[in-house]
């Protein structure tokens, strides 16, 4: 029952093709230090986001990323096939927990899995999907752990052409 | 009992300097349509978010921020003087939520509330503090909740030579 909005395009998710313990894994991710320091100084211009030696000194012992730019990669994962939802993610928020600092040179990845489906009861088009996304680095150790809530469309009328929607298509890159 | 590191600079605040029900506002940023544009094709790449005619048709109805972008830059008005916390904003999670979206031209500033103190049990020098920032737009909209909960340092001894430690002066910038 999955549909691709294109010949060629990898498979798109509506809520009704979901089930609550379905896992999705994205690619990987490499950041670097210039990287890190670049987002801290726009985002979070902290010393243990921004400088090596100032960062010794504190909690992190070390040059740390900022954990809003560690949220920002997962989303970029989860956004490039990570969690194909039709009509691309729509957050409405949830509960983030950062469990380790992520370091210079660190390859992330993120492993999401469907933790509860809700159908809207007032609008037959659409509900909400609870997601829980964990972020790991290479040592497979968990960096992030966000728990979306989402708004995922459903399949429109009673199947047959309901491929096509208004929304737009998961941009897949 | 508030100190500042040196001369001339903010007061900063540490776990004894707070009390529930205290707040702080940040300044203000304008974010424009080009900004927008650019966090998105490097962290959310989505039509909503890079594409103002391609938004028209979506949920958003236009052109609108990455809610990643909007909390970046509540963190950024955090960490210039929107939430003085001695040795800087360290986060270990918290629950967030988007209300509105953020649109190109609009003027964000934020209003934090500090929520609950919890002095730790097994590390005398500190303690978690829940502090509730809400992002408004330039119509007294909140656009974002973040519940955070802190590691914020306690004032070290018995309170004399209390101001200086090993930790890092929150960057006020």
């Amino acid at each position: 029952m999955i549909s691709a909005h294109a010949a060629g395009e990898a498979p798109v998710f509506y809520l009704d093709d979901l089930h609550v313990g379905q896992r999705f894994t994205s690619s990987s991710y490499t950041l670097d230090e210039a990287q890190i320091k670049r987002f801290a100084a726009e985002f979070d211009p902290q010393p243990f986001h921004l400088d090596d030696r100032a960062a010794k000194g504190t909690l992190f012992g070390g040059l740390a990323a900022s954990g809003w730019h560690t949220a920002a990669l997962t989303m970029r994962l989860l956004v490039q096939g990570g969690l194909p939802i039709a009509g691309g993610i729509i957050g409405l928020g949830g509960e983030l927990s950062w469990l380790k600092p992520t370091r210079p040179g660190d390859t992330l990845d993120v492993v999401s899995e469907i933790v509860e489906i809700t159908p809207s009861r007032s609008q037959p088009n659409r509900g909400t999907v609870r997601v829980r996304s964990e972020t790991r680095n290479q040592y497979g150790e968990i960096v992030q752990r966000f728990t979306a809530r989402l708004l995922v469309p459903r399949r429109t009328g009673s199947g047959s052409s309901s491929s096509t929607d208004a929304r737009p298509a998961q941009s897949a890159e």
